[in-house]
Formats: C-alpha cells, sequence, structure tokens
C-alpha cells in the first residue's frame, strides 16, 4: 500500500488538531502541515491574558501541557508530522491534487496530496475609514499582534488606548490594557457591548466594566483615525467627538481567510465562509476544511452561520482530519453558539440564541430573567443574572444567558448541554445537579430560572425585564410602583421611580393602601423579585388583574446600580 | 368554596418548599407546617462549615438571601404559611384526615386536613455496638447536633476525633474538624472512601486528605466505644486497634424517618422509604411525602432507591406542593443521582452510575480515565482526573465522575444534564460548551474524556485503569513498562515500577530497543498518558500486538503520589 499524503493548510487550531488526528488514525499515512506563523499551535484566546501582564512568558502560549513547546521538531517527533513555519501556501491545483508554496527564506516548492485539509483561519475586519494604517493601529489577531501589544502595554502605563468593537475580544482587550495600567476607551457602534447578549444583560456587563475604570461609549461608530507623522493621535467618532488616544485595538470582528479556497473554485457559502458538508469536506471530496474559515450548521435554527470559536475550530479539526484519512464516516454536528468571557470580576456567558436572536430566527419566545446568589450566604455567595428563551409553543430551551461576579462558567456549561439536548423548561426544572453549599444553591440557579420560566409560561407570574419596566417609566402612564423589600433594604438602595415600600410580611394586612381601582397597573419588585412574585400572588389573589413584576428586581436593575 | 387545607409535617428543606408552592399557587389554602426542632428551612448541608468556623453566626444557616430569618413570623408575613415549631405530629387518622400533636410547651392538639404532605425527613443510622451512648458520640444531622459539635470544635485544637463512616458526611465532618485544629481519623469499613466513586478516583482523594493531615483507615469496621464515666474515651477496631479520642462522630448514613408513615398504614417501598408515586403521592391518595423519607426512582436503572440530598428534597418538595393544591398534573422524573463534595482543596463530584454501579445494576459499560489540568497552563490551571462509563452496546452515558483541585463543579454540572438527556459518548464527544481560557481547556476537559472513551470503544486505544494496572504489576508476569516523558519529568518523579524511559519524540526512532516478541505484553504511560496513547498508535503500526495505555498516566496514579 502507498502511503496516503495529508496536506494541512493552516496551523493555529484546526489545523494541529486536524493533522494530529489524521496522523493517529493513520500512522502510514504522510502528514504535512503548512503554517504562514513562525509558531504553532497558538493559543490565541490566551493572547488578552499575554497583553494584561498576566504571565510574561510567551513560550505558555505556545507549550503542551507538560511544558513543551510545539514546534516543528516536536511535531515530527511526539505527532509523526512534518510542519513547514513560515511557509505560505499560494495555489492549489485541484486537478493534478498539488499546493503550492513560498517560505520565509524566499524558497518554493509544491506539494502533491492525496486529501488536503484546509484551515486557513480568519482575518480581522478593518473598517474603511481614514488613518486605518497609521502607526499605533493594531488588532488582536496574531502573536505577533500580542507580542507588539505586550510590549507596548508594559511601557505605556497612563496611556491611552481605544479600542473599536465592544465584542467579546473588545471587551478582553480592555480589560487587559486597563490591567496594565492604561486608559482605555471601548467604542462600540451597537447600541450595548456584546452583541451574544440580550440589552438587560449587557448593561450590567458595561456598568461593571465603567466600575472598574473602564470608559465606554456605545451607539457611536467611528469615522476616522487622526495622527501625525504617520503615528497615531486620536480617533473621530461620528457624533464628532475626538478621543485622543496612543493605541487604537481594531475589535470589530473577523472575516473568514477564502482568498485560497476562492482562488481554487471551492463553493463559498452565503456568508463568505468555505462551504463545508457534515463531514467537513468541500465541494472538492478531496478537500477538507475547518475552524474559523467555513461556515457551519446552527442546530437550532438549522441554517448557516460563522463561528470562529477556538474550541469549535479543535473539534472541526478532529472530524476533518479523520475523515480525510479515514473517509467519510465522522458528522459535525453544528453549534448552537456558546461564549464566554471575563470581563474584569464578572463573567459573561451565552448559550444558544437570546431572545433578539431567536425573534430573528422566526421563534416566538418566552422569557425569563433571574437574579440570584450563586452559592448559599454562608460560603460567600456571588451575584448571577441570567436570562432563559424558549419557544412558546413546545417549551424547548432555545438559549440562557448569564451575567455576574459568580460562577456562571457552571450555570452556562450545564446550560449548554440542556440547549443541545433539545430541553424544554420542564425538563430543566427537574434536572439532578450536583449539590453542596460550596458548589452551588440547592436549588440550583438555572434550575431556579427554569422555575421562573415555567410561572411565567403557566400564568402564575407575569414578569417585565428592566428594559420593559424603564420603558413604562418612561411612557409615564398611571403606574403604582411597589417595593416589598424591607425598612432596612430600602434605607440602604431604591429604585428611585415613586415606588411605595409595603415589606412583603406586611403585604396582606395593608392591600387597602394600594390603589383602589382593581385594574390598575401595579408593578412589584424587591431585591431580586422573588418577594416580588409572592407580592404578585397575594395581590392577584386580592382582586388586582394588572399585577406585574420586575423579574430580577434591584439586582438586575441596570440604569442605576452596579450589580 | 370553602379553603383547603394543607398540613405539611416537617420543616427542613421539602416541607417549606411544599408548603410555600402550595400557599403561592392557591392563596386560598390554609397551609400549616409542624416542625419538630426549633429552627426552619435549616441549611442543613451547611453545617460542617459551621462547625468549622467558616463563619460564626448559626443565623446565616436560617436565613434568606436577603439576611431575614425564616421563623414563624417570616413564614406568617411573607408566605402566608402558619409555621408550628416545636412541635411534633404524633399520629395520622386517615380515616378522618386529622394528625395530633404536641409541642414542646406541653400542649397538644388535632389538626383536620384535606391534604396532608410528609417530609419527616431521615434519621441518623447508629451502629449496633457497644458505647454508643456515651457522652461525646455525635451525629452532624440536626441543628442542635451542628451548635454542639461548633462549640466542640471551638475549644478542642489539638484533642482527637474520630469519625466513623468516609461518605460524603463523614469527609466533610472530617474537614471541618481539621479546620477547626483538631486531630482526626476517619474510619470507613468498606475497603474505599466515598462510596460514590469508583476505586481509582476515590484512591486519589484519600491522598489528599491524608496529604492535608488526616488520618484515614479504611477496610476496618468498629468493633465498640469505650469511656470513662460516661465519656467517649477511644474507638475499638474490629482489628483491635484502639484509637483514643474526645469526640467520636457517627456517619455511617441515614435510614429515612417513617414511623409516623408505617403507624398510618401507609405502603413502605423496598428500601425503607415511604412508597410515592411520580406525583409524590403515597398510597393513600389524600397523602403527598417528599424528601430524605421517601424513595425514589433512579432514571438510568428504573429502580426504586433511597436518594436523601437537598437539592432532590426540595425539587420533590415544590411537586409534593403542586400536586397537593392542584391535583396530581406534575410528576416527578426521579434521581441519575448526583453529588459532589469538598475534601480540603479537592472537589469530588459523580452524576449517574459509577462503574461498580453500573455493573451491579447489569449494564455492560466500557470506561475510560482521563488526567488533564482544568484550564491552559497560563491561566493556573490546576488537574482534574475523571472517569466516563457508558453502555457498551448503545454508547448511553450511564455515569461520569471527577476528583481533583480543578473546576470539577463545571465538568459535574454539564455531565449531569448530558447523562439525564441520555447522551451517548459520541454526542458528548460533539458538545459545544462555552469556552475562553479562564474557564475550560479549548477541548474541555469531559470532552476529552469522550474522546478518549470513543478512541476505546472504536479499537484505537487499549487503555486499563491505575487499579488494573496495579494487579498486572502485582501479578508479576513479563511486561514491558514504557514511560514517554521527557527526561527532565523522568527526573522528577517516577512509577518505578521497572519502566524504560524512552521520550515519545524519540520513540519511532528507538523501536528496536523493545522487546524483539511483537506479542509481548507493553503498558505506556505518561503523565496524563495522551502521549501514552500515541505511543500505543505507533507502537501498533510497528506490529506490536499488545500495548495498552495506563489510562491517566502518572497523574492519575494513586499509589505513591499525590495528585
Amino acid at each position: 500500500m502507498i502511503a496516503k499524503r495529508i496536506v494541512v493548510i493552516g496551523g493555529t487550531a484546526a489545523g494541529p488538531k486536524a493533522a494530529a488526528r489524521a496522523s493517529r488514525l493513520d500512522q502510514n499515512a504522510e502528514v504535512i502541515l503548512l503554517q504562514k506563523a513562525p509558531e504553532l499551535s497558538m493559543a490565541s484566546c490566551g493572547y488578552p491574558y499575554y497583553v494584561s501582564g498576566m504571565f510574561k512568558e510567551r513560550e505558555k502560549l505556545l507549550c503542551t501541557p507538560s511544558g513543551v513547546v510545539r514546534d516543528p521538531a516536536f511535531f515530527a517527533g511526539a505527532k509523526g508530522i512534518t510542519a513547514m513555519v513560515e511557509t505560505e501556501a499560494v495555489s492549489i491545483d485541484r486537478e493534478s491534487k498539488v499546493v503550492s508554496w513560498i517560505n520565509a527564506a524566499g524558497n518554493n516548492g509544491l506539494l502533491a496530496y492525496d486529501k488536503l485539509i484546509l484551515c486557513t483561519g480568519s482575518v480581522p475586519k478593518m473598517p474603511p475609514i481614514p488613518g486605518r494604517d497609521l502607526k499605533g493601529v493594531t488588532t488582536l489577531h496574531s502573536m505577533a499582534d500580542a507580542d507588539a501589544m505586550r510590549s507596548w502595554a508594559e511601557h505605556s502605563s497612563g496611556k491611552k488606548a481605544v479600542v473599536i468593537g465592544g465584542g467579546l475580544i473588545g471587551m478582553e482587550a480592555c480589560e487587559a490594557l486597563c490591567h496594565a495600567g492604561v486608559d482605555v476607551t471601548v467604542v462600540e457602534a451597537l447600541p450595548q457591548i456584546l452583541g451574544f447578549l440580550d440589552t438587560e444583560l449587557a448593561l450590567l456587563v458595561e456598568n461593571h466594566a465603567r466600575a472598574k475604570g473602564a470608559k465606554i461609549i456605545t451607539g457611536v461608530g467611528l469615522s476616522a483615525l487622526e495622527g501625525e507623522n504617520g503615528q497615531i493621535g486620536s480617533a473621530r467618532l461620528a457624533d464628532g467627538r475626538v478621543l485622543p488616544c496612543d493605541l487604537v485595538v481594531m475589535a470589530i470582528g473577523v472575516a473568514p481567510n477564502t482568498a485560497l479556497a476562492k482562488a481554487a473554485g471551492l463553493e463559498i457559502g452565503a456568508f463568505g465562509g468555505i462551504a463545508v458538508n457534515d463531514f467537513m469536506a468541500t465541494s472538492d471530496p478531496n478537500i477538507y476544511a475547518a475552524g474559523d474559515c467555513v461556515e457551519i450548521t446552527n442546530r437550532l435554527t438549522g441554517k448557516k452561520m460563522l463561528a470562529p470559536y477556538g474550541d469549535l475550530a479543535n473539534l472541526e479539526g478532529r472530524v476533518a482530519g479523520e475523515n480525510a484519512v479515514l473517509g467519510d464516516s465522522v458528522r459535525f454536528p453544528g453549534t448552537i453558539g456558546s461564549g464566554i468571557c471575563k470581563v474584569f470580576d464578572f463573567t459573561a456567558a451565552s448559550t444558544g440564541l437570546s431572545e433578539r436572536r431567536a425573534r430573528e430566527a422566526g421563534f416566538d419566545v418566552v422569557t425569563a430573567i433571574n437574579a440570584s446568589p450563586d452559592k448559599p450566604g454562608f460560603m460567600g455567595a456571588k451575584p448571577l443574572v441570567s436570562k432563559m428563551v424558549a419557544d412558546r409553543a413546545t417549551g424547548r430551551i432555545l438559549g440562557f444567558a448569564c451575567v455576574g461576579p459568580g460562577d456562571v462558567n457552571r450555570q452556562a456549561s450545564e446550560m449548554a448541554v440542556a440547549v443541545a439536548a433539545g430541553w424544554t423548561v420542564d425538563e430543566m426544572a427537574m434536572a439532578d445537579l450536583p449539590y453542596a453549599p460550596p458548589y452551588s444553591q440547592a436549588i440550583d440557579h438555572a434550575i431556579a430560572t427554569a422555575h421562573i420560566l415555567q410561572n411565567k409560561m403557566r400564568g402564575l407570574m407575569t414578569g417585565i425585564s428592566s428594559v420593559e419596566a424603564k420603558a413604562l417609566f418612561d411612557a409615564g402612564g398611571p403606574l403604582y410602583i411597589l417595593d416589598v423589600r424591607g425598612h432596612d433594604e430600602f434605607k440602604e438602595n431604591q429604585l428611585g421611580r415613586g415606588e411605595t415600600l409595603i415589606p412583603l410580611g406586611q403585604l396582606r394586612g395593608r392591600v387597602n393602601e394600594l390603589p383602589k381601582d382593581k385594574n390598575a397597573t401595579i408593578l412589584s419588585f424587591c431585591k431580586v423579585s422573588m418577594r416580588g412574585y409572592e407580592a404578585q400572588r397575594i395581590l392577584e389573589s386580592a382582586g388586582y388583574t394588572d399585577v406585574r413584576v420586575m423579574e430580577g428586581g434591584l439586582m438586575a436593575w441596570p440604569y442605576t446600580n452596579e450589580l
């Protein structure tokens, strides 16, 4: 048997995984990896933590858990893979099954393949504005970017940076630079940061980032970058504001890197990524593709999407590597869209569809917001605010998001499985999760969120979100706002919208103090709105017909308080 | 309409939850809660942390997240529930639907009910041995126990305690007393602590507890407690050893408290718990039961079992409370068996069936062990060791356990949903979980465990556990043991079983140093056995037919090293 040759283009995440899987499954296959950068298997999601100075050794981004740098010698010895670094694939001749390459030393050559795997990744988007080529305008996409930003940050305490884009990378870059002592302003053209979150939750994260010293401007685009002698000096916003700065980080997203695939005539999908089937095969059965350069199926909508995440790149690469050597046998099921990021002392995570995205996808949704501590109070609990989104007709959970200083990680991880498993709200309401006080509440936070949504779906609770409540306040119509917390809590902080305080324990005896009109609109709340919900039940039994609960209570109220 | 009266017996976890749910769903119902203890809604799972001195205020075990103590006034005002504390239900007249009670003040009375909910909890098991009534012999079951143990521990630094039972409560009590400066010995009659874990993982926890200063004796029972003047002085073990001590904590488990139910003629199940159907209704349709006193269905085996856990008590109570007021409408789906506990700096968790329990239940299982860091190294990763158990024929995941200083909580929580959802190993291998370096590896630990199990099930990897490897060593047959780590790692620590070191990177070139007999048994390993697995693939392609990988490598080896 003549050994198969597998050529893999791209050496960051999907590429090395595909190559390693292929090599392990067929020890006789010749596996060759082409990598344009000098480094291999960079932990690119770790760049912000390197920039922040959390660790100093760049090798940590490049080595295995046992501390070996993943260089060509490592790939040859441990994996049986020939890794050619600083080597760029220039073109693909699909008919002859040959890749042509050039390298940094000026050499070039041709590589015949039996199977080719494209893992060409993504390129950062750059807005078409003046000044984008000024020195000091950068992205945080490559190891070279990270090195440059790290060495800048090391000596720039007190200097000013503007981060364009308040998405995941933008907020991570913001935190990294803040930690390095830089004065950071994030500029986000959309009305909120972290587009994967609905507004109620995004605002809480925004408040927290501001409290930590970051400046955040939303709803205003960038119009130009300006400077002198080719060096950045300021960012000009669409509303005329000028932000003086020494560094601009462009973080408005990435686009799939498909130049090679396009030139080779491979099919490109509607979203601009390389089109692949469930086997990660492109329109050419001898060519697979994986990672940021492809578009994959959203398991909830059934539609294709771009999903440039490091974890998916690895899973896709594993499938591509296997199918390339064994023939199409393993299917990649697609994504539900799961993301998590650290924003100072907060974590923000989302899995599945947000309410906004679910509505855009045509779902008729019901939602619930839950604010509650992650653990019992005696264990040093920290708050969590979450939102669950379900399909109204079937009760299927479409998405879950969670933010706060508490253990968001557990919540988002368990819910990612629940969403992918197609669980309904009723099923989540009965989940059997590990419980002990150091790890969760007796009724886990996400289970409690499911209980709230269950109550709403059954008409037991009429809840509105903080955003809806604010709209109600702003509308200025007749509204009785009822705070059912205790006197001590009321002294500490207030909603400040003309509310009346009647502690829950007294409500049954003081119903006569409420509006005489039983059809009056009453909005009840407390710290987290558990008591607010009890109040609604009491008032409804007293004959009131329009009692609403402000979900998540004061803890989830993002307009005056910080969580 | 005449208001319904719901009487709930028991005020710890299931009872208050059932009462609150009933009251919320039917504001007109009269809900009366009888509680024998003076306290209500005690966070009994928090007792060990109170005993350890982690917090000093006992009220923290009794109050709501907003700091209000859950006393009868709170229940009346906030919940509309009449809570009668220090009041014991003496008997139930099912025909007349009346409960008779007495209270601490010496009063007694009768309470008619429309629906009755029994949440009588459990009683700690006591072994039938001499000396069990000595002063200084206690359990950690009630608030009174916790108060007494707390005040003892406060002034007993340097004193000696013996904990009988190395289960969840036993190990928590052990840690609590160690933190208080007490010299603690745990005595477990079974060959290992933490019976919900398989041996490979339990031994790692045991090593850790020992390293933290706890003494642990396994495989030896208690034969007598001895003392003078009615005060405990020592514990005598079955092997003749005598352990001097000032305190003995009995933690050999709990039994359902069914005295009242039995006397009333309600059906009791095969495991000694009150028999209930899916609606949490007993054999009397007017009487429901929930919490530690009932037996429930294991969703994996379909068989009944006792599951005395605080989280389940809450979920069961919610169902019982709802069905009691609205008629049987909500079903409790049963348990998969999820538990987690803190043992010093380790967490130990399990969900679903261990290998041992799966085999006992008649499953033909395949398993895999994975040792790997919870996060990337540059984020300050901590180790995790996990074991996944699946049904061989269908690939359905039956159980997952995880121990270590890393973030076990995320792993066990996501896997609890996967097990309950009936996911197969292949489904878990493609899970789409939230990933960022502060929260997990790019390939999440549990996904990696699924990958290992997938490789085993497909015959790509032949792995054996540490326990099986030790049996192989002990058997003394011909065996070539191959360590494929680097020279530096080898210098640091060794398995010490006569192994040969050939770093993986050199293996392809040094195959000639291995046994000439291609049928020789070779056991390969490394730090976590990822490289051990690569070595197996290389050797098999070189013609070796019996290469096995020691799963989890040195990190999961419990006989000489500490994790």
